[in-house]
């Protein structure tokens, strides 16, 4: 059992051994992060997927909370691309994100927007709304993996 | 390259599969959701701790942004702990998560609770109400942790 003060340093190590650029003590911090904000991402994703689709039952709360999940979620991983984070554990990322980080960076930005469009719907309470926006937001994820990620 | 249709496809696949109480399409998908969410959250937390802690410079605006990200990522990991997700992936989870439930519950709502007081905190942009409620935060972690995590 460790005791709450060197949990505590445990936890403000994290960031303290990081140059404030960085923000990840390790590059293998900085992939395991982005990997995990991206799955969770997926997993909520998946889910207001299913009713777009007429998969799962439509649910107009369910499906904002997820949205809204998702939305706040797509913001996170692109902090965690940075210099020497591309292949210091296993990962998909392909070299041209740090080689393109404009078209990179278009594509994030693309993501985020369709997003916050897509939990803007997903508030509206209606299925229509939410499958409109469901299209678009697959097309930016997919556009971002086929030109980034390694399949 | 994947077509659109897959990839839709393959998207609301993961909560299609699923049974509506479960969420999540296999258990080893739990258990990677939860220590997504968790390693999430951690690093954000450790950037707080940090400032808390005298670490790293005090930021109000980035105190802010880490904590209100811990806030809502703390609500998350605990739908994740559902039947047959015990020892279906390499896990720190201990059985007593899932034979005192109750008591794990208390443990979840705590922390729920802390980070919002944290993120609450961190609104008011002075240091010391942000040292303040990190300690109680941490030591909701680390509680948890203690009863619930293998070391």
């Amino acid at each position: 059992m460790k005791t709450l003060a060197s949990f505590v340093l445990a936890a403000a190590a994290v960031a303290a051994s990081a140059p404030a650029s960085a923000q990840f003590a390790k590059p293998e911090d900085a992939i395991k992060y982005r990997q995990s904000a991206l799955f969770v991402m997926a997993q909520h994703f998946g889910r207001v997927g299913a009713m777009a689709n007429g998969r799962t039952p439509y649910d107009a709360k369910v499906a904002q909370e997820n949205a809204d999940i998702v939305a706040e979620m797509a913001k996170l991983p692109w902090a965690a691309f940075g210099p020497g984070t591309d292949k210091a554990a296993k990962t998909g990322a392909k070299p041209e994100i740090w080689t393109e980080q404009a078209k990179f960076k278009e594509h994030s930005d693309k993501l985020i927007a369709e997003t916050t469009k897509l939990a803007a719907a997903a508030k509206m309470g209606n299925v229509d709304a939410l499958k409109a926006a469901f299209g678009p937001t697959a097309a930016s994820c997919k556009a971002c993996h086929d030109n980034f990620r390694t399949q």
